[in-house]
């Protein structure tokens, strides 16, 4: 989505860690590569091995892997494999695209993540969540994000969303949490 | 507020042309100063004398006075004054800082003034409106702002509403127009 990207361009550096929490086809965890350069280092994590053999091969042709790690597994295991002072951390929740069968993202799995992200979290870090209500349970991730973002101490993080007004209701929406 | 002025600092360039809708007390207007530079030029308004003198102060202790031009009078006058090709237009909705009797800005005016700021825009030109809910004829702005941004075209201006999560209902929230 346009305004995460805006985001992660304006505020990844070279030599920064970043977490792509839902690799899908690739195209985020690309970018954070591109942005984190040689001297940084990306986490990536997808329940689907297709996925995950997608996002390496388009990493290949861009000759940015070497600085990727991949993880086949859903991203309620990202405090197994990250360390701490990640500068951001992507979400893509909903769909993921390509499976066969209808595979999408659970709130239980999707707010383990993101508590893990936030302690992951460096100071001036920050967790970008793209969520999508079009589908059957988004509406109920939606507000297990938001719930787990209202009860965030205001003085440790600044949470907010960012929904388009002249898209249709159902389009996607950007939820950023910003470490202070 | 904070992510209003994260927009301007990440988009704004020496040379560039801005507008501050509604003065005050000359804080944004000082901001926008600083980042058009002397080869810059920003537009300045305010329905009060004591904030176009309060503004005007503060930005010659600041030494940024010759690239503002202020004007005494609402920004639904906008037009009259401002040259197209702006880059920044910036809004405070609701108060009036330092007016003795009770003064907001109205949704007639203030609508008016946005239709007038989207036709100025220089593509990529942005206008940040900081909408304030707790005062009696808040919650009414607030939602002419929004329907206002409904009805722009998607493929001339891409809009959104950025609200904070974990702070309380009433704090203000920040609407982003931007021209394609």
């Amino acid at each position: 989505m346009p305004l995460a990207h805006f985001f992660l361009r304006e505020r990844l550096r070279s030599g920064d860690v970043a977490v792509d929490a839902t690799c899908g086809n690739g195209q985020d965890t690309l970018l954070l590569a591109r942005l984190v350069g040689a001297r940084g280092r990306v986490w990536g994590f997808d329940v689907q091995a297709s996925a995950i053999a997608a996002t390496h091969a388009l990493l290949e042709v861009h000759g940015v892997s070497s600085c990727v790690e991949l993880i086949h597994g859903g991203h309620e295991r990202l405090a197994q494999f990250v360390p701490p002072g990640v500068r951001a951390v992507v979400f893509n929740l909903g769909y993921l695209p390509g499976s066969e069968t209808p595979l999408t993202t659970t709130p239980e799995n999707t707010i383990a993540a993101l508590g893990q992200a936030a302690e992951l979290l460096a100071r001036g870090g920050f967790i970008l969540i793209c969520v999508y209500t079009g589908h059957e349970g988004g509406p109920e991730e939606a507000e297990a994000v938001e719930e787990w973002c209202r009860a965030l101490s205001p003085k440790l993080f600044n949470a907010w969303s960012s929904r388009q007004l002249n898209r249709p209701a159902v389009a996607p929406y950007l939820v950023v949490v910003e470490k202070v």
